[in-house]
């Protein structure tokens, strides 16, 4: 019996024409961001690395040996980066550390063979590894990844993560260069939120499969409540820090309302909007709205509202669906409003992790993996890989290295000043919110609703091959 | 920009030969339950109803009218089986009653075109009527009835249901009988929760793509925690009478645990279970457990539980899974248990109903819509219409007939005895019940996830054509 897994274990990921040889790909020098000076003092080493953009030459050097490690949640795609560096080194020159970057401060590894990474094409999750969420912070841990890297005689590592762990990577190729140890060190974006962007990366990988599992949910409930005619659904989606999720999913789904946190609106304020639109309803009791997982951290008077209703409750012990629920019940009921209410609660998170990756996500984690493996060849390093011009059909795909040290800015944490990479948050003048922007009225007020319906991966390229609506913009 | 439901609105359902000429359709009577006594006395008229299976024939008679409304919450396929109606009848005799029951007692409908029909082929939601959950039982309702099929000289009614709105067919065919309209009535066995089931009716329609729908999510979450390794996921599905749902996505998805509500498992045995379980996990702290949404209503000792732990809380105020997490906890810190213990709550329910129907929901659900129309057309009433054999492809199906009164049984109801169809529970000497048996120690144990992914309607036949699993047993 075929499975859709075994299916998609067959799919040849689309790339570029230059990725398909590792031996005819040379990189040339581009334009470079300029680096914070305060960064710069931090990384002597690192902070004048070049940004470097493949193009067609030639290689002949011998193959490197790599270790490549997952970091933080799973993002569908991140099999494509190992099976993408794999492919490019041929067998018996990469390994993998187990369980996050806790094993590249302990050495634990295995290595990685042909029969192995076939099974995980275009897999979701990160079952291959494993991840974790270990920082590399202390001196110690750094001499024992030092140790590590030495041991296995490792001419890169590759970290597969998002903004804390692409810190890392800046750390630990600095540190190596410091220490002269040999071995390269390669970020690749990921995160399902989307918040790595930056002039050379257009989204990270995975966030086209998490939109496109959540829409389906959403666009399914959608279908129901214009079915069903009495539920009000608050749809959570995830996104901590950026509403990239919600805007998507918004733009897929066309709900009646869409919270962005990226807007800061007063809470009192949100939960009026609410109630206006929940009572100009009354004649069509029900709708849909999508709630960003970050909208009460973002929101400014929110501390005092939740003191006001809950006495001293911890932020982070609050369902923001829930609340937000909640508050607009009271608010009705001070309004003395006597139509239904029927509110329903969801939240859509886990589940976008670790799908099948989508093609779009197939392919361009896949080349990001060559990609990685290609700079390591190159001897280069403190770089983010990177695939642009993703809006195109993957024959015009781009690639390179963005250096990590311009996308670092001195931040404090935890009262610490330190150099951390900024999640890129929605742009209020950017093309998508204004996207969003241009419909939120009508969708507002009728259902509008669109059902993309499940994420296919055979039929009309069309439908298998679409690309986040962020990036059409 | 193709979508995916263009694509679908462009797919032929599948079906038996006879079905695609309904002049070439005759029905013979075939064995048929007995009834009842008590229930025999109530529908005088309709009890000796013999069940029929459609076969080679001809048929000349007029096309018949016929209204068609939609009862309860949505299942995908709801819309073929109008679809299936309009087609067999021809354009101008085919009225929709928009809102569900309410509108056959209130006469609001709308006549059916062939643009409107072609707009709602293949698509979820039941979104071209609307649905409501009234129950037809005064006197007046029934005169109120017969009114709207006089006025409208309705050949046939066709009501679109689960269990109750089944029962409310009977009863309308046994009315219309008495007070001599020429009104046929024949229902069309729709739910998600599958628990409509019976010798001539293998499953209603809507549970398979339902099942797949949640699959999908239990999938990625199983995908994601052999991931992540630190997440118990505690999973709720729909289903509030019947386990159907949650063992078919067993057999789809080999969560570590599945609870069924028809074991009737004492809940402190359950928890103990899950605790011993969890102890069993210290070094996989990681897991995946399926929860029926009816567990607590059909455990004995239940409501003692919730008065030790919440004092008199009202039993549809619990959220099943929480209080299953909740209680879980308390046994792990009774048992001074110190390995890890992180677990998420989910719930999948409305995000199945209305989901983009399956090939063989589309295909089944069409089937059942064209043989209601034949039976009107062959002046059949208090019938349930069905398709057979549905484990065999569409080309081999059967279809008829199963007369109402004998699925009919007296049971008390608010005090009230009335005639009723029963829930078909799982039956816990049947072969899916016992595929389960089978695997359930090994999929405790490990981690023999299956990720079946998302619903697919193009490529290889044995992904897009599969039937359910309990259909297969």
């Amino acid at each position: 019996m075929l499975t859709l897994s075994d299916q998609r274990r067959r799919y040849k990921p689309k790339i570029p024409a230059l990725l398909q040889d590792p031996r005819s790909v040379a990189f040339e020098k581009i334009k470079t961001l300029d680096v914070d000076h305060e960064v710069a003092s931090l990384f002597p080493l690192t902070s004048k690395t070049s940004a470097l953009k493949g193009c067609e030459g030639s290689c002949t050097l011998q193959m490197p040996k790599i270790g490549v490690v997952f970091s933080g949640g799973p993002a569908p795609g991140g099999h494509n980066v190992v099976a993408g560096i794999f492919d490019t080194l041929g067998a018996g020159n990469l390994i993998g550390f187990l369980g996050g970057p806790d094993a590249i401060v302990s050495g634990s590894y295995k290595e990685l063979k042909k029969a192995e990474i076939d099974h995980y094409r275009n897999q979701g999750g990160f079952d291959l590894l494993g991840s974790g969420r270990t920082k590399i912070e202390t001196p110690e841990q750094f001499q024992a990844v030092l140790n590590v890297v030495k041991k296995l005689k490792l001419d890169g590592l590759v970290i597969v993560g998002g903004d804390d762990s692409n810190t890392n990577a800046a750390l630990l190729a600095e540190y190596f260069l410091k220490e002269k140890a040999l071995t390269c060190v390669i970020g690749v974006p990921k995160t399902i939120d989307g918040d790595i962007q930056n002039p050379y990366v257009p989204i990270s990988f995975g966030f086209d499969t998490a939109a496109k599992i959540y829409s389906e949910m959403i666009g399914n409930l959608a279908h129901d409540t214009v079915s069903s005619l009495k539920y009000f659904h608050f749809i959570k989606l995830m996104g901590r820090s950026a509403s990239h999720l919600t805007l998507e999913c918004a733009l897929k789904t066309h709900p009646n309302i869409t919270l962005i946190s990226e807007e800061k609106k007063p809470f009192q304020t949100q939960i009026k909007e609410l109630a206006d639109w929940v009572e100009s309803r009354a004649k069509t009791p029900y709708g849909i709205v999508l709630v960003p997982e970050g909208l009460l951290e973002a929101t400014l008077d929110v501390a005092g509202a939740l003191k006001d209703s809950h006495g001293n409750i911890n932020l982070s012990g609050i369902s923001t669906e829930t609340f937000l629920m909640e508050s607009l019940q009271k608010e009705l009921t001070a309004r003395n409003f006597k139509g239904k209410f029927e509110p329903l609660a969801h939240f859509y998170g886990y589940e976008g992790r670790c799908g099948h990756p989508s093609n779009f996500d197939a392919n361009y984690s896949y080349a990001l993996g060559i990609t990685s493996a290609l700079l390591v060849l190159h001897r280069q390093t403190a770089l983010m890989a990177y695939v642009g011009q993703l809006d195109r059909p993957p024959s015009e795909w781009t690639f390179g290295g963005a250096p990590l040290t311009p996308l670092l800015k001195m931040q404090t944490r935890n009262g610490v000043l330190k150099p951390v990479i900024d999640k890129a948050l929605v742009d209020l003048n950017g093309k998508p919110y204004k996207a969003l922007q241009k419909n939120r009225a009508v969708w507002m007020k009728h259902s509008a609703y669109e059902n993309p319906g499940p994420l296919q991966f055979a039929g009309d390229p069309q439908i298998t091959d679409s690309i986040p609506l962020i990036l059409q913009c």
